[in-house]
């Protein structure tokens, strides 16, 4: 093994999460001691830090506030959802040789691991001799050849947490409650919403993932059958729903011009407008049928939040750490590149180990749930899911239940 | 003082909390071992449990479990908005007459203060001998006679805890953010998204409340004022802002129906229009202007969540908690009638103490944010709103901070 001496740079990019800063700390905390290591950098801004020679000495900061900073949601780095393009990637490599920079981490979701994929071949090409390795990191836990990733606990945790509160408000009403969920193509997150349930009546009654095609009057079909049942009905939606041809659904209900960033996504957080319409057309239904004469019907959209809000899942927290030092054992280790993973071992118990895959194996592609993981109707998740989801989310808030067969005698 | 024997009713009303069951919890308690309470009932659906004669026995229910369904969002006893006629008024005191019910005791907040003090005058008429007590409880803080009420400080440590993360996600990417927060008539509640500010940069940068006049004009000017200096801006608007002619600016700005309850209150929550609006009339501002080419713009609306999700503040719970048994030790002391209150003796060191006062002198009355608790701008709250706020809502999450002046230097 040839041990390669010169500065690291971490740097994180995307939407952040609760605990993206705990993967770049354990980044710079496994690589703290190393001789070979010449400095620790933290990059401004993910890649623009780089491009503008904007990082920050991570040796000469507190190792008590590191760890605070780990614990704390977003990510104190910064971020970016800027895509190099070849000039940017040349003047990367500039900066990478100006500074000795020879250790690259870069934490994010598909489309960064594409742009370190990118970098990592033009460093070949040119003969500066690098290691690169992506840290997984994204709520939406679509990442290939990762169980679950950074972030995604967290973000379920939370979902989970709102439902659970959300669906014991709306029973002390009844009628029909609905939150969309973020996740663009994929539905792991708004699944986590069945993992607050306390019971078997318990809501969300109806799940909706991007994966299933949506069709606008089965679902008002479903709400119908679940009122019917139990007068009341709550609904977890992804906001990437999309009909049987691939229209988004925000898209289809809606009018309003949509907003894409540099890597082509199209803007579906930070509006309540598919929450908005998806209860009009319940309350049209429902009250058109004659079901009901007027529906109390809510919608939500639990937007940012969902990613910030500042109450980790201690397993996602202490994996995220873990996950951060086990890519600066592999690079201490010799490895040359890739993208470090979680992957499951086992369910029951729950156990977990950490893999570095190739880069190209993440970049640019993008993971669903698993059909075993929806049922058939595409309306809600299978028991198969809550297992899985379970074991991640950390202890969960006891519910109490008052004892309805003690009735008061009628008179 | 007369004893006076025979049964006891608990319900609660209105929109839930995080600590409405500690409430009635706390009543239940109380009378628990009183002999003269011949049986404690839970009525359920409010008021309606009475008229139609559903109500659970909280004596048979288990103690624990009474316990751990005070730690439980939401009400157990489920809830209502009906606002009695004089027709049900009749019927619910055939009802407590059947029951041979003595004591009632109401949870909610100034409908179902007046509803309670209706029916009080009506017993007193006919003759019947009845306690009626009136626990106050609303997220919005709005009741007279309270400096603040139970459930608020729940919803105040929720919105506190949202800003703290949503204001750390803005900073990574820069631009601007906006939530919308509950409060119809009093701003409490979004003036409660500062005490999550954890420096002197941080958001939200600017509070609207409904207290003041709102000008969509003034409003984009205070933001572009904000961003000039941040390179961001992150804001609180309640869900009730008007402008100078009390007009909603949610309804100025959209044109869809709004709907409105039996006490004529129109829907304000559960639609993420007026944040939607918001950040468009920012967006063609701050782009128009050139301020910038393209703002990065997001808005979420905080709906039902703020009132519904599990983390009680602990302040929240043990005072409300001992607010149901202060109004239990009330009514076995002798007391007629009256609502309990919460009041504040000191700041620093935090002091409160309940008080009994008139249902009358709460019955259909708003109160709103002293004068004090914000600026003469109308776009941020005060210090001492900030002592005030910060003994409400129990510990917060600890946030860690990069220390920027340790930068690698530019070669």
């Amino acid at each position: 093994m040839s041990i390669l001496e010169g500065n690291a740079v971490v740097f994180t990019q995307g939407g952040p999460t609760a605990v993206i800063n705990a993967s770049w700390v354990g980044v710079a905390l496994g690589l703290m001691d190393a001789p070979e290591i010449t400095g620790i950098y933290g990059s401004l801004h993910g890649i623009d830090g780089i491009l503008n020679e904007e990082m920050v000495d991570l040796r000469a900061q507190s190792k008590d506030e590191l760890i605070t900073i780990s614990k704390t949601p977003a990510t104190a780095l910064l971020s970016t959802r800027h895509k190099p393009n070849a000039e940017d990637n040349q003047k990367m490599l500039d900066v990478f040789k100006k500074y000795n920079i020879r250790y690259v981490f870069g934490a994010g979701g598909n489309d960064t691991s594409e742009s370190l994929d990118i970098i990592n071949d033009a460093a070949k090409k040119s003969g500066y001799e690098l290691r690169m390795f992506h840290v997984a990191k994204t709520v939406d836990n679509d990442l290939m050849e990762n169980d679950h990733t950074p972030g995604y606990a967290s973000a379920a945790r939370y979902v989970a947490n709102a439902f659970r509160g959300a669906d014991m408000d709306n029973k002390c009403f009844g009628g029909f409650y609905l939150a969309v969920c973020m996740g663009r193509h994929a539905g792991f997150l708004t699944a986590a919403a069945a993992l607050g349930r306390t019971n078997a009546e318990s809501g969300p009654h109806l799940v909706y993932v991007p994966e299933k095609a949506f069709d606008v009057d089965q679902f008002c079909k479903d709400v119908e059958s679940v009122y019917t049942k139990f007068g009341r009905c709550v609904v977890a939606v992804s906001e990437g729903v999309e009909d049987k041809d691939g229209v988004s659904i925000l898209q289809k209900l809606s009018s309003d011009t949509l907003e894409a960033d540099s890597h082509g996504n199209v803007q579906l957080s930070g509006t309540g407008a598919l929450a908005d319409a998806l209860v009009d057309k319940v309350k049209e239904y429902m009250e058109g049928k004659g079901i009901v004469k007027k529906l109390r019907a809510r919608g939500d959209t639990l937007g940012y939040i969902q990613r910030s809000f500042p109450d980790q899942s201690s397993v996602d927290y202490e994996e995220t750490l873990g996950l951060g030092k086990f890519a600066a054992e592999c690079a201490l280790k010799g490895e040359l590149e890739g993208s470090v993973a979680m992957q499951r071992v086992s369910d029951t118990p729950y156990k977990m180990e950490y893999k570095l895959v190739p880069l190209k194996s993440v970049a640019g592609l993008t993971r669903h749930l698993p059909d075993d993981h929806v049922n058939a109707e595409g309306n809600n998740v299978t028991d198969a899911f809550m297992v899985w989801g379970k074991s991640l989310i950390g202890e969960m808030y006891v519910f109490g239940q008052l004892d309805l067969s003690k009735m008061v005698p009628k008179k």
